[in-house]
C-alpha cells in the first residue's frame, strides 16, 4: 500500500493533537510524520505511537517532500500553506482563510466528496458546525429537498482551544468556591453561563460563526440560494456541539421517514427512543466520529416540516475526523 | 390603603420564597401573611420582614379569611385551589393544572391583563419559558403581525426548583473530582451536558413543555391558530431561561423598528449593542424582573422575519414576579 509523507501543522494544539489521534486510530497510511508548531512550541519532543517526534518550526522550507499537509487552523494557513502547495503537498487546511475561496473546494466527504476532483492545491476544512448540520441536512435535502433552515447552536468551550476548556474548569471552580470570575478567553464569564457570541459581529448584526453556517453550507450542498438563518450561542458544556434544527421542505417527509433517512445515511447515527429517554447529548458524542441526531419530530407550524437536535464532537467530526476523511477521499479518488 | 390578606400555599420552595421577597419588593398591600405547605414542612418556623412565621398544614380550612391564595405550583393546586375558592380567595396559581381550562383565565398583565376580568376564582400563572416568550412577542404581535414562530430554549436548573440546583452543584463538584456522577432529579447528568428533554414526551414526540409554549402562548395572546414550534433543553445554568426565537411577521418589520418597539414595551429591556459585546446572559439577567431582549436582527432567509435573543429570570418574572403582578392587577382592576 502507496503511503503518504504527511505533516501536521499547529500539532501541539487541541485540533492538532486530535489530528495525530485520528491519523492512528484509522490506520492512515502514513510515511514519514513531521509535526510543525509555531516558534513558541518548535523544539519540544512529544511521543507518539511509541515512537519520539521533535516539534519543527513552520516555515517556508518545512514542507519539502510533504505529500499531504493538515494545517490545524489559525494564522499559520495565510501565512504557510501557499509555500506547502508550491513543495507539491495537498493541503488540507481548516483555518477558514480559504473557505470560500471559488477555487478552493470546501468538502465534507458524506456530502461532497466529489468536490476533491478539482482542487489547486488546497483543500478547505468547514467551520465545525457547519459540518455537523451539513452532515444531518444532507440525506434529508435528497430526500425531500430543503426550502428553508432555521438553526439555534449550544457551543462547547473546547470550540475556542485548549484555552476555552481550562477558562470552563478554573472559572467553574471559582464560582463553587465563590470567588470573583474573570473572562480571558470568551468575552464573558462561562461557567454556568451563556454566551450568545461566537467570533466577531458582521453585517446585519450575525457573527462570522452565523455567516459561515450560512455561506458554508450552501457551497457544500451547492445550492447558492438556500435559505438559512442562524444564532450561534457559547454553553457551559467541555466537548460536542448541539444544534437545534428547524428545516421547511418542498415536498412533504414525515418523522418516520427521516429517521430512516438518516438511519441509512453516511456518518449518522439516530439516537431517538424518547420513551426510553434517549436523544443525543453532548457528554456522551464526545470522542465519536458520527453525527448523532434525535428528536425528530414534524413540525406541525407548517405542513411540511421537521425538528431535529444534532449534537457531534466539533473536534473529531467538526475538525480533526472530517480532514483525515478529506484526506483519505484524496486517495480513494486518485487525486493525489 | 385597602390591605389583603393572602396565603402561599407552597411557602417554603423555590417560588414561594420568591413569592415572599417579591410581595415586600413590590410593597404589595398584604394584611394577614398565612404561609402554607405540606407536612412535611408543617410546623416550621421562617423569619420574614423581622417577623416569625409558622409555616400551616395546607388542607381545606387552611384559607378561611384569606383575599388572595398565591400557589406555588405542585400536587397542591388540584387538590386545595378549590377548597380556597369556596373560602372566598382569589387563586393565583403556578401549577400547570387549570391554564388550559377555558373557565380559567391564563395571564401576563403585560399581555393580557383584561382577561383577570372574567375570573371565576382561579387564575393561572403560565409556565416559566412561555410567560418569557409572550413578554417578548406581544409587542411585536401588535406593530407587525406574527405568522410563525420557531423557538429554542436554554432553560436553567432552578425550573426543577431548589433540587435542580443542588444536583448541577453536586455534580459539578463531582466531575471537578474526577469522580462518577448520578443523575436524581434530571434524566441524565446535567454538569457540562445538555439534556434536550423537559418534563414528559407527549404526541408527536414532542415534550410537555413543548406544548407548553405552543398551547399557552396561543391561550394568552388569544391568537388559537397562531403557528408555533418549539425545542425545549435544560442546560448547566442555575438561573434564568434563555431563548432563541425566530419570528415571521405578515408585515415587514426591520431590526431598528423591532428595537424601538421592544424598548417602549411595558416589562421589556433591549440589550443589544453588540460591537461593545452588550448582549442578554442569564449570570446578570437573574434576580430581575424584566424581560431582556437582544440579538435583534432581521432573518434574511425570508422576506418578513426576525431573529431574537430573550433571558429572564424564570422563577422571578416566569413565576413568582407574574404571580404577583396578576394580584396587583387584580386590584387595579377592581376584580377582587
Amino acid at each position: 500500500m502507496k503511503k503518504y509523507n504527511v505533516a501536521i501543522v499547529g500539532a501541539t494544539g487541541a485540533v492538532g493533537q486530535e489530528l495525530l489521534k485520528v491519523l492512528a486510530e484509522r490506520n492512515f497510511p502514513v510515511g514519514e510524520l513531521r509535526l510543525l508548531a509555531s516558534a513558541r512550541s518548535a523544539g519540544k519532543v512529544i511521543s507518539y505511537q511509541g515512537q519520539e517526534y521533535t516539534i519543527g518550526l513552520t516555515d517556508e522550507k518545512a514542507f519539502a517532500g510533504i505529500d499531504i499537509a493538515l494545517f490545524a487552523g489559525g494564522s499559520a494557513s495565510t501565512e504557510f500553506a501557499q509555500a506547502a502547495v508550491e513543495a507539491g503537498a495537498v493541503v488540507i487546511d481548516n483555518s477558514s482563510a480559504f473557505r470560500m475561496h471559488p477555487e478552493v473546494p470546501l468538502v465534507v466527504p458524506e456530502v461532497n466528496p466529489e468536490d476533491v476532483d478539482w482542487h489547486k492545491g488546497i483543500i478547505a476544512n468547514p467551520n465545525c458546525s457547519t459540518i455537523i448540520m451539513a452532515v444531518a441536512l444532507k440525506p434529508l435535502h435528497d430526500a425531500a429537498g430543503i426550502e428553508r433552515v432555521v438553526v439555534s447552536t449550544y457551543q462547547a468551550v473546547s470550540g475556542a482551544g485548549k484555552e476555552g476548556i481550562t477558562e470552563l474548569t478554573e472559572q467553574t471552580s471559582q464560582v463553587l468556591r465563590g470567588e470573583p470570575v474573570k473572562p480571558n478567553v470568551f468575552a464573558h464569564p462561562i461557567a454556568f453561563n451563556l454566551i450568545p457570541h461566537i467570533d466577531v459581529f458582521q453585517d446585519g448584526d450575525y457573527t462570522k460563526e452565523e455567516w459561515k453556517m450560512i455561506k458554508e453550507t450552501r457551497k457544500i450542498m451547492h445550492e447558492a440560494d438556500m435559505r438559512i438563518t442562524a444564532t450561534t450561542v457559547r454553553v457551559p458544556v467541555y466537548r460536542s456541539h448541539s444544534e437545534s434544527i428547524n428545516i421547511e421542505f418542498k415536498r412533504k417527509i414525515t418523522a418516520a421517514e427521516a429517521k430512516e433517512v438518516l438511519a441509512n445515511a453516511s456518518g449518522v447515527i439516530v439516537i431517538d427512543d424518547v420513551q426510553n429517554k434517549q436523544y443525543p447529548m453532548p457528554l456522551y458524542t464526545s470522542d465519536k466520529d458520527e453525527v448523532f441526531v434525535g428528536r425528530i419530530r414534524e413540525d406541525l407550524s407548517i405542513d411540511k416540516g421537521l425538528n431535529l437536535w444534532v449534537v457531534a464532537d466539533q473536534i473529531r467530526k467538526g475538525a480533526a475526523t472530517n480532514a483525515v476523511q478529506i484526506a483519505e477521499t484524496l486517495i480513494q479518488r486518485k487525486r493525489i
